[in-house]
């Protein structure tokens, strides 16, 4: 292999790599650092990057001699989570020149782990809809999705193995799907989101954008602290209920498709497959899930909305409004639908191992003004379930369509496990 | 009532009279200036205070003619609770000089209705236990109790009317208690908690310290955007469930006369009261929340761990070391027990309005190396319940004891009513 090849490596790859003296932490950084180069100025996935300062803290990297889980391992960080090292702008104009008096968790505990921040990824404005400059690996006339859109599209693009992306409503799994990556979106409160700025404190997640399942567990006992076991799929075809949801009718073809093709051949391959239905309650439950996001951002962010609402977006101005005028009581009835949601959702795991369920609307959309529709993840999110998306199909325009795999509640374990099986089964379709 | 009384009124009472034109913010301000430079250097509860600032906050106020619910009122603001124009520097010398880009959520939306920070107030260390400099009000050799230990002791002394503390164990009402005032921790979430560092995200509750209950619901229209409507005690004598806990034993003698004093006169005054008796499952829940407490702390606190451990205090260290040391399993043990713990904690509302219970350890502790015993109040704290301390009592050197109310999970409203009833019934005793 060359060494112009190690980024097309994964976190695990590379860190055994590193470990077994087959390659520096230098060369895997000067070969990120290398397609970057070569693609940025298309791509524009990144907000802040210095090749001066990647290069530095992997030369540091190479002259520890430490077993870090992570030791030289890069990594794409989305610009609303705070680096002491680094601005975090968070796609506004507003913090165009902040820099944080610390590390938020998740990167100091990379960091900790021998993990190189190799920059800060694009999000969309606060991580909401308004689009940052990204543009699809795959067609730069498309959406990469959002809201964590450069750390999609740098790990589709080979420019860093693994980012970090945070999910409120779709934030990680639709630009993961529209890039064609595995995006995962733990159960909520996993990893630590401290030094992550809020969207909505009742759903944000922290979660990872991947080309191998195989990062996933090594990143969780990173983040977590549990020992690491390898992921492996489970020895017998498992159980999985397809959940098409009372939002299947704002799928696309391709989407549906995706979802019908997926059951037909896991069912070919020998998994038990049947059909589940979403209880009445989760109806408008994205409704509730969206008003929650409006009226917890109106509180949280009373403080950009008084001294600089000029620099918010006009997008971002009418989520404000929404939630500024929404009371207390309309707040906590959906609250309380979410919680609601959540326990019945618990049914729909009688006897099944995972759910799956249609990802996104389809493929990413073309032009660069609309990231894409959130609600169909937004659902699972609002319930606090695991989920994941696989880069299983394409669409009618050979763009990424993926499928989503949801968990039960904490057991993110059997989720990751049935994914690998999938994955196995269905392969993913070669893209570019 | 001479400008220097003014710092006697409640934030409502102060909000009236400057509506009314009958004060201006900048007496107000004064009139706690005043007290602070006559007091200051005892109590020791600011860790921030430009009397100019506060002044130009004040003219500003009175030249602008706004209906905000608090205009013109002043409050403190625990110093770990982001300012944009001032310091905060979270008890530790490593943030000494750290100066926030933002408000934080409840202070931007204090100033949005018209508010005046006053400064910031003394925290322990990161709120947790290693103390800082602030004295006891009625008693400088004793502790005022931790870790919102300068909004306390502030709102204790008369130097602001109202302050924002947090809880993430016993941290509002332990220094209420040990200061004589009333301390609020609403049910979890009802205060957004963006811009204050975290200490455990799980636990982590904003409140309030206040000397007059109708303070608080002012706040909370203002905070949560909800009417605001004057607190009224119920119509009838309400059904008071005497909780003593399985901690019981380790309230000292005045803790447990103050609760069977309090629940002989209440039964007096027409209440019905029961003992009710928490399910075993209650046993060891403190046990688990000081588990959540570490973990969670070691987490979202690793780069003050990796970058300045050596300015962290031993006892700061060993809560850290402690949870770096756990596992996720055992985590999220203690994450399902206080889960099913506030499940099962319903039943004890059956038929009852709140439970009496005891609030803290004693009086304040002598000396100021250690700041007392946060299990008490920490055992609702961990199932996330609202709770109210009220200074309806003294001890045997005549400091103040509080009793604690607690209320079914998001009932905050019934919960206030029947504090607004309990403290008409058993009043405060004179002190200091």
């Amino acid at each position: 292999m060359s060494a112009t090849d190690l980024n097309h490596l994964s976190a695990s790859a590379i860190a055994q790599k590193i470990a077994a003296g087959e390659a520096t932490a230098v060369a895997v950084v000067e070969a990120c650092l290398t397609r970057i180069e070569a693609r940025e100025n298309v791509l524009k996935a990144w907000a802040f990057i210095d090749p001066d300062l990647a290069l530095e803290q992997a030369y540091a990297s190479d002259r520890l001699d430490t077993d870090g889980p992570l030791h030289g391992v890069p990594i794409g960080v989305k610009d609303i989570i705070d680096t002491a090292d680094m601005p975090t702008a968070m796609g506004s104009p507003i913090y165009a020149d902040r820099r944080p008096a610390t590390d938020a968790a998740c990167v100091a505990l990379a960091r900790a782990a021998g993990a190189i921040v190799l920059g800060k990824t694009v999000t969309t404005e606060f991580a909401g809809s308004f689009p940052g400059p990204t543009t699809n690996p795959y067609d730069a006339t498309r959406s990469p999705g959002g809201s964590s859109s450069g750390s999609a599209a740098a790990v589709a693009d080979y420019m860093v193995p693994t980012a970090f992306g945070t999910q409120t409503g779709s934030s990680i799994l639709r630009p993961s799907s529209y890039c064609g990556v595995i995006g995962y979106k733990p159960t909520f409160g996993t990893y630590n989101i401290a030094g992550i700025k809020a969207a909505s404190q009742s759903l944000d997640t922290l979660g990872l954008h991947v080309r191998d399942m195989d990062d996933i567990p090594l990143f969780t006992s990173m983040l977590v602290n549990r020992p690491l076991t390898p992921l492996e799929a489970p020895a017998s075809a498992p159980a999985i209920g397809v959940c098409r949801t009372p939002l299947w009718d704002i799928a696309l073809p391709e989407t549906q498709a995706a979802v019908e093709d997926a059951a037909a051949r896991l069912t070919q391959a020998g998994a038990v497959l049947r059909d589940v239905t979403a209880p009445p309650s989760f109806d408008d439950l994205e409704d509730a899930r969206i008003a929650i996001n409006c009226y917890e951002r109106s509180r949280h962010m009373q403080y950009e909305w008084r001294e600089h609402r000029d620099a918010l977006s006009d997008m971002f101005q009418t989520v404000m409004q929404t939630g500024l005028d929404m009371d207390y009581d309309h707040y906590i009835a959906a609250m309380r639908q979410t919680e609601d949601c959540r326990v019945q959702a618990d049914a729909l795991f009688d006897g099944i191992d995972a759910l799956l369920t249609p990802c996104v609307d389809g493929e990413a959309p073309e032009g660069l003004a609309y990231s894409g529709n959130p609600r169909l993840p937004g659902l699972w999110t609002a319930i606090r379930l695991p989920a994941i998306s696989l880069p299983t199909h394409t669409g009618p325009n050979g763009m990424p369509v993926g499928i989503q795999l949801v968990g039960r509640y904490r057991d993110d374990d059997r989720l990751l496990a049935v994914a690998k099986w999938v994955l196995q089964k269905l392969g993913s379709p070669t893209l570019g």
